[in-house]
């Protein structure tokens, strides 16, 4: 098998930068939600907000970087332009070991930015443009990426460009064809909000195997106010599993009639919350695609998590896999366990 | 007066990664210099080194930052292509609030970029590829700016590009025709190297009033292994004073006979020390042209580098003037003294 995980996402560059509650409330930003922006919004907040730093980004290309920081194998397909921006996402995806082959666009436009405004208490606000993502086309899957994938992850942000969902179904056909698993975020609960019925579709028809989704995600899924009812629902449709996070609660594995809660990891200081979810993606996947069982997977997740949560920028600076708590339980990978679908 | 400080340098975007020494060694990298790189070599580099963040930098833009961000008033001199990294560069700058209008270049070459390897030792080696600062020209120069400015500082490291040393003349020259000072950093030994014979004329003929220097430069310069020889021999020509920064043993005033040595302060960890002096400049220009005396100046020197080193990238993520070491020096500022010259 050639890849763990291949996931699908918006590209995004991150533009990051620290400001205050008052500024989010000045400029009407939904704290803590992923926010699109037009092309004339993008250049207000821009000249608006203070100095920032750049690091690639994009959900589920956090998720394959953590992954592959992990010492799984992963492959990205997602749409840059052929700019600045775009040969840093390439340059920054690729330097990690992930095949990325996706074609760029040559003109416009351009590279997606996410500006990305963080709080002091570490939560982050996000203000996204998402430029050459709308170009994300069934045309960009390939078949024999889907095929050597043991799991093909995507994002509940790409139903936000018109043609990505269609590139999704065929992803999802692919791999199931050739036996293989399909998982999904719920991304956001306003893009939830957007999809509802969509995603309840991909899951009721198993065109999706496994959910990751947060509390809040769940809870705008259901329309309701309870949890429990909400993860009720989704163990009786979901083909597989989900796995629910809680933030500082840590998470919960749903699957049929268990509920398996792993507390977070220890956190000495949150100090900006970009990519929490993505990198429990990342590391729930690394375990599962190991052969591990659902607590390690679960376990390695909230180790990810907690990790990226204490630096600034939602993809890990250093291996992940040298965290001691994430080597200890990647220690308990023997060989090479085959997932069947 | 307008300005406190004006400073003109190479106009650059940092990208900066992690690395270890192995890899400085098969790239054949001077380790803590800045080495000038082409445009095949920056290909090259980029292509073999990890993931990295972008954030603005370059020398004199570091110094106006952090100058601005502990309550001084700055304008910066420095070329971009009209480009998605010199439009980094110009948010960058501008949202501190930094006058900044030098016209970027149109099509090619691209705004610049320095490839900074960071090992685990904190050190940092720089590999710039120049861009579109070749192109900084005496054209650039606003007289009105350099005339509302109190102190015009620049980097050494303009003698690499072809025409911005005829700008620095012209711009010292309006300068102290205003009755201003001008301040210089001498920026890296091998760049001294380069440029002995300049920089020496630059001090002996009062084209320069204040430098700014490292210990490895101040060697360089003078072609000697004694500090002390070194000060000495730039005390007696240098017109008004010289600031002599030394890592981790702090910083000597260097005046006359007079000899300030200032503690460094503390840093619990060096995570990377890119900006290092830079902000030293930020600290003790801050203090001096707010009429600070010597002792003052370099005590907010040694308070902005030391905080500088011990966070990734070279420009205060915050309000350097809210850290409680910065605020109690500044709290001696009494009104705004006036600087003769």
């Amino acid at each position: 098998m050639q890849f763990d995980v291949l996931t699908i996402g918006n590209a995004i560059v991150d533009i990051i930068s620290r400001t205050d509650d008052a500024f989010l409330a000045r400029e009407a930003i939904d704290k803590g939600a992923m926010t699109l922006i037009d092309a004339t919004r993008a250049v207000h907040l821009y000249d608006a907000m203070g100095p920032a730093i750049e690091t690639s980004g994009g959900s589920a290309g956090n998720t394959v970087a953590g992954l592959v920081s992990l010492g799984g194998t992963g492959a990205y397909f997602g749409k840059v332009c052929d700019d600045q921006l775009g040969a840093i996402f390439r340059h920054d995806i690729t330097a990690l070991g992930v095949h990325y082959e996706t074609a760029p666009l040559q003109d416009f436009p351009p590279t997606a930015r996410s500006m990305i405004l963080v709080t002091p208490d570490g939560e982050r606000s996000m203000n996204t443009y998402l430029g050459a993502c709308v170009e994300l086309s069934p045309a960009d899957i390939d078949p024999d990426v889907v095929a050597a994938a043991a799991v093909t992850y995507f994002e509940g942000y790409l139903w936000d460009p018109p043609l990505a969902k269609q590139a999704i179904v065929e992803a999802a056909r692919i791999a199931h064809a050739h036996g293989r698993l399909v998982a999904m975020t719920l991304s956001d609960a306003f893009c939830v909000h957007r999809y509802r019925a969509e995603f309840l579709e991909l899951i009721a028809s198993g065109t999706v195997d496994i959910v990751f989704a947060n509390e809040s995600e769940m809870l705008a899924l259901y329309e309701t106010a309870s949890l429990d009812e909400a993860m009720d629902r989704l163990a009786t449709t979901v083909k597989r599993f989900a796995a629910v996070t809680r933030s500082e609660k840590g998470c919960v594995i749903v699957e049929g009639a268990m509920r398996l809660a792993v507390p977070a990891s220890d956190v000495p200081q949150v100090v900006d919350t970009t990519g929490a979810g993505d990198l429990f993606a990342s590391g729930f996947l690394r375990g599962f695609t190991a052969g591990l069982g659902h607590e390690d997977c679960a376990r390695l997740g909230v180790v990810a998590a907690g990790h990226i949560i204490g630096q600034i920028g939602p993809r890990p600076q250093g291996p992940l896999k040298d965290l001691p708590e994430a080597a200890a339980i990647l220690s308990r990978i023997g060989g090479r366990a085959a997932i069947a679908s």
